[in-house]
């Protein structure tokens, strides 16, 4: 018999889907179960995106350009220069969510066993996304005792190798909510320069930012050009995950003439999702005031009551909509299956997701979850009641 | 400034694609241009997949399952198992795009270095997927004047090497048209048992076969379970490129529970397109028929045209919708640059793809091009035509 690949052995299971057989024991044991594992929002999609496609009159569904709709690249430049970001259609590649933006990024920037810093914790899939793409990551760990700032530049500096060839960061954080200040990104264009780097910011979260505090884009950096690369979705924004939408963007030319390669391979983006992202362009500023509104809301109930539980720790999220909490458990793992099943309050439990999975080096938060609020507040409250009683039961 | 990735530089440009600046020259000079170079069909999508579609009531356009809808996944296997492949719920992953579904293949399989054989022509991005896995492809020549057949087995034998992972066959073939017939298949299977291979079939035209020829899978390869690998997509089946659906099959557990991890690092496949593919299943056998005549029909007045032409040479296909035509030019992507940028036929001239992109093996092909039959009987019959004119004119 023929055997898989070392890489396919390597490539991890997802930290959020690893508990999803015992949620179904829960639901068995006739368990309500809250979900605040996953990054999938309850926020209605714009129906201006819907409706673009229930109206649209196609009689070939055909492939699109690679890079996507032109008229799409062009509104969507648009989009972001209105949102003070010097961006032209011709710096947009539009890819199969940020996911694939991500893949391209590194296979036009990396080789094999080539190196990426990356301040952990960070969102698990950029595991498989290296280990798929053959690049090694170099975790800098950054701590809920410092509520996940950036790590101090000589910690990077420590790390940087010939082999090395970016620093990927996510702003603002999933799983964190940490949102990098001007200065911290500023700091990090100097290294990024300093030793001929790239940096790759996946800045998907980037709407979601709390307190008035203002996003610092790295396309906002002067003189990052040819070391700048953004990543991000429609996701998230428009909460619209499903369509599979996202972009790569650089000023670069040879990177975005390399990712144009592996876009042209692998044809074209979907068609019926780019015409719902270009029309959700035409979302009113309403709905997102509407939606921060509700997240700020959702996220100062989360942290209000976790705080409350006594020996959880949790680092106050200033964007996206998750937050590392470390809880009095030794394991959060087990933890996290335990409340799946053996545990209820009243019939119902909560579904974390442990946050090991979201470190690279071993044996780290291990006493950590990564808590999304992506429900809506009661719901949130009756969570952390729950997980309060489960801590008093819950025998480590 | 830092620099691309070697993987980046080997990428190579789509043979279809980057003839696109001359046809805007053709274009710019008042011609029109018969594109012949490219697979993207003139037929219509089934009403009832657009319509599924157009019909959704859809709130949040929340990521699917990672392997795609289940309700799909069962339907689909039901489709297979009505055409005779013994295929579960459970041997499929939904992907986006046959693409997608090619590129989990390779990395489920093999590593970095690790060869995969491929009888050549093959369809071009078969290149692409395997630079950007890491992967060498080892190419078996198969040749015009044998029609295409499969290579001999002792071809095959003298490439194995114990890098050797896996044989990737496309059945029936772009660019060849060439349809393997059970024998051939029979002998690939008793190789890759043999080797320990996995030996997968891009079979993404099985329904185009003409001539009442019946297409053999290597799904219906008794003992074969271990080793085979299809890959499919609903892309040329209904004629919906943009929808970008695939999937991946396989009775290999080991395989699929890799394949999957794939998946859920890229979260989901396209929600919309799993809609409109879900309902295609249920497009009526008259569309399949009618479909089926009018591309017989284009490829018999394709094929009789130009066996007209004097010094032209073509291999007639028995599937897909492509054929390979040699030409008495030293060089056809010369050939096919000046058609678009110095000729025309009273204000007309053609688009060809030059088959030298189908090769890998240096210099072979030189004098070959790819036609697809895409269009309809009378723009075939025009563009043999123009061609014909354009052959008598040219000097090479
Ligand atoms: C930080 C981050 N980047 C990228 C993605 C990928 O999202 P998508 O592929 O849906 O655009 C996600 C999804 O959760 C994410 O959290
Ligand atoms: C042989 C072959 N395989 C795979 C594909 C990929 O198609 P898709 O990704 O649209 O399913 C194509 C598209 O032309 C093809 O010709």
């Amino acid at each position: 018999m023929p055997s898989i690949s070392n890489k396919g052995k390597l490539m991890p299971e997802s930290p959020i889907r690893k508990l999803v057989p015992y949620a179904e024991i829960a639901k068995r044991n006739g368990n309500k179960v809250y979900h605040l594992n996953i990054g999938q929002p309850d926020i209605k999609t714009p129906e201006v995106a819907i409706n673009a496609v229930k109206n649209i009159d196609i009689k070939v569904l055909e492939y699109s350009h690679s890079a996507g709709f032109e008229s799409y690249r062009t509104k969507l430049s648009q989009y972001y220069r209105d949102h003070g970001l010097p961006i032209e259609t011709e710096d947009i590649i539009i890819t199969t969510g940020g996911s694939e933006a991500l893949l391209f990024a590194m296979g036009s920037t990396m080789d094999v066993d080539d190196e990426i810093i990356i301040p952990e914790p960070f969102y698990a899939n950029y595991n498989g996304f290296s280990i798929a793409s053959g690049v090694k990551v170099v975790p800098v760990i950054s701590t809920i005792d410092d509520g996940f700032a950036l790590p101090p530049i000589a910690a990077f500096e420590k790390l940087i190798t010939p082999k090395t060839k970016a620093i990927l960061i996510c702003n603002p954080g999933n799983p964190t909510g940490y949102l990098y200040s001007k200065e911290e990104i500023m700091q990090l264009a100097a290294i990024v320069k300093k030793h001929d780097l790239f940096l790759i910011a996946d800045e998907v979260y980037r709407e979601f930012i709390y307190d008035g505090e203002e996003h610092f884009s790295v396309m906002n950096v002067p003189g990052l050009e040819e070391h700048a690369i953004m990543i991000d979705s429609v996701s998230k924004r428009y909460s619209m995950c499903g369509a599979r939408i996202g972009c790569i963007v650089s000023k670069n030319k040879a990177v975005m003439a390399t990712a144009m390669k592996f876009a042209q391979a692998r044809l074209s983006p979907p068609t019926f999702a780019q015409i719902a992202s270009e029309a959700a362009l035409e979302t009113p500023q309403s709905y997102f005031d509407e939606v921060i509104t509700e997240y700020k809301d959702r996220r100062d109930t989360l942290i209000a009551e976790l705080q409350k539980i006594e020996g959880v720790k949790v680092a106050s999220p200033k964007g996206a909509f998750y937050c590392i909490a470390q809880l009095p458990v030794d394991n959060a793992d087990q933890f996290a299956q335990w409340l799946l099943e053996s545990f209820d309050y009243n019939k119902e439990t909560v579904m974390v997701a442990p946050a090991a999975g979201f470190y690279s080096t071993p044996n780290v938060g291990l006493n950590e979850v990564r808590l999304a609020y992506v429900l809506k507040k009661e719901d949130l409250i009756k969570s952390v009641a729950i997980l309060k009683e489960a801590l008093k039961a819950y025998k480590n």
